[in-house]
């Protein structure tokens, strides 16, 4: 009963680096390596390939630009069992010329993330990928706050000027709700009759999981999901959950159960992410988490009725 | 936008208090009335009418009895603002003779959960209250295990037998998918031609926010929430996120995230309720979380691969 098509990319590392400035330790992201290889997920996302100019290296972790040599520190000694390693590379704050040829690479797939309005140079960074013969998609952020025309019109840009395998949804806000998840997967495939629909939640209204599904069923083939939903504010699709619900024998639950205890749940000594009132109120109003974040890490954490406030207080005209 | 039909119920101190044996303090049940009073929520279930012969009042709290004058200290100076007070009857763990008439009671509605096998129970629960002069629901448990022909049945038998204004799916394992909610409201429509159907749904996969809003869609007009998610194992369908969905302006999230703030997030200290791999992995496979929540109070709570093989040991012929 399981559709062979549907891949799954595991971006603990990536996602989960926007919540500590990519600084995992080797350790941490060799465990999460190797148990994503035994557990059968297509693909395992190590970190953005990012720009040195657009982050300094003394303030990010190694994983906001994995270098060659970093990445082969991750692999030494692992065997992949097929799974493949992605990166991701941020449309406005990437350089092409950070890009090897595949053949000279251990990654296998660009993800290229990007905003509508910066749909030009994602597809400059897609063609560069393709051309070096890594395998691509594009990752269209903040999708709930894009209307038509513009996303039609990068969609068809994407579909005609480009090589990528599928085209994510990536709801960064977490504001989605499922009719909204079934709108948009049929406009994608409306216009990518070439490529994959990919899904990528957030979990802000504990709503990543339940959207993955309803992408599942309206056809969306490439799902993102993070060990015990590990990302930035309240985290994404927790990857146990979507392996429950994928009925694929090639699947293996318990090497993602395992990792988790031993790695994962440890690191809320550290990182607070997950279900909290000021994620959910973001995600109900659908604006970016970042206020939530910032009142977060302040003293004023439980004013939740202020915080309430603050976010809906009419702007004027 | 709203649909004013549409009901909800709070059953935090309800559901709640099968995580503390029902021993909330006056001070936290007082609070939690007032605020959902305040926020225009149109039911709070104070807790359950059962039987003093089936449960111990030396071992569980006031809120398992839910006497008339414990209820009075609750709502004693408090303006209920329109909202009703609800009180739950377990089918086979209730006596009749425990509920007065309903101009001697302070209780709107009485809501009597069942088994499909204790459907007759049930019924002559539903019969007791509604002769006496309440409203009341019927509250299948643990649909997810429940299959035709028995189900149908018992939705065709309180049909005709009794005039509960509401039925309700209460997927007590937290193991529905979406497809399944969908599939579910469709049949309770079919065999409920003068009821409502309602939505009670845990969180073990994170889906059960997700799931009343898949009820909503498909027509089901009850629906459950708790403070916080507050409830058994992985908890219930977080109140404040079903008002941030629903649009009726009756409502106000205001007092809600106020009372969460002040009085359900203490309560962590003592209450260990919402995601846990432990609650995910008995959702995934349709089972009771009682061993979930046996796990979670043992020393090896985070054996996660352990308790999976344990749930999926093959039990032989």
């Amino acid at each position: 009963m399981f559709r062979p098509e549907i891949k799954v990319v595991d971006c603990t590392i990536r996602d989960g680096g926007l919540t500590n400035d990519s600084h995992f330790t080797l350790e941490t992201v060799r465990a999460v390596y190797d148990a994503i290889c035994a557990s059968g997920v297509d693909y395992v996302e190590l970190g953005y390939r990012n720009s040195k100019e657009m982050f300094s290296p003394a303030e990010f972790g190694p994983w906001r630009f994995c270098d060659e040599d970093q990445l082969r520190r991750v692999t030494d000694g692992i065997d992949p069992r097929g799974t493949k390693i992605s990166v991701m590379q941020d449309a406005h704050k990437a350089s092409a010329e950070d890009v090897l040829p595949a053949d000279e690479s251990v990654v296998d797939l660009i993800r290229v993330a990007t905003y509508v309005k910066d749909i030009d140079k994602a597809i400059h960074l897609a063609k560069n990928a393709t051309d070096k013969g890594y395998e691509c998609t594009i990752n269209v952020m903040a999708i709930s706050h894009e209307g038509s025309p513009f996303l039609d019109e990068a969609l068809q840009q994407v579909e005609q000027e480009t090589a990528a395998s599928a085209v994510y949804i990536v709801d960064s806000f977490g504001a989605l709700y499922s009719e909204e998840v079934h709108f948009l997967v049929e406009k994608y495939q409306m216009f990518l009759k070439t490529k994959e629909v990919g899904a990528h939640f957030h979990n802000n209204q504990q709503l990543a999981f339940a959207n993955t599904i309803e992408a599942i069923i309206r056809g969306a083939n490439y799902l993102d999901g993070t060990l015990y939903g590990l990302g930035r504010a309240a985290g994404n699709c927790p990857l146990e959950l979507l392996l429950g619900f994928l009925k694929n024998p090639k699947f293996d639950l318990a090497p993602v159960l395992d990792v988790i205890a031993r790695t994962i749940l440890p690191l809320r000594d550290q990182i607070d992410w997950g279900y909290h009132i000021p994620f959910m109120l973001t995600g109900v109003l659908d604006q970016h988490p970042r206020e939530a974040m910032a009142l977060m890490k302040s003293d004023r954490k439980d004013d939740f009725v202020g915080f309430y406030r603050s976010l809906t207080e009419d702007p004027g005209e």
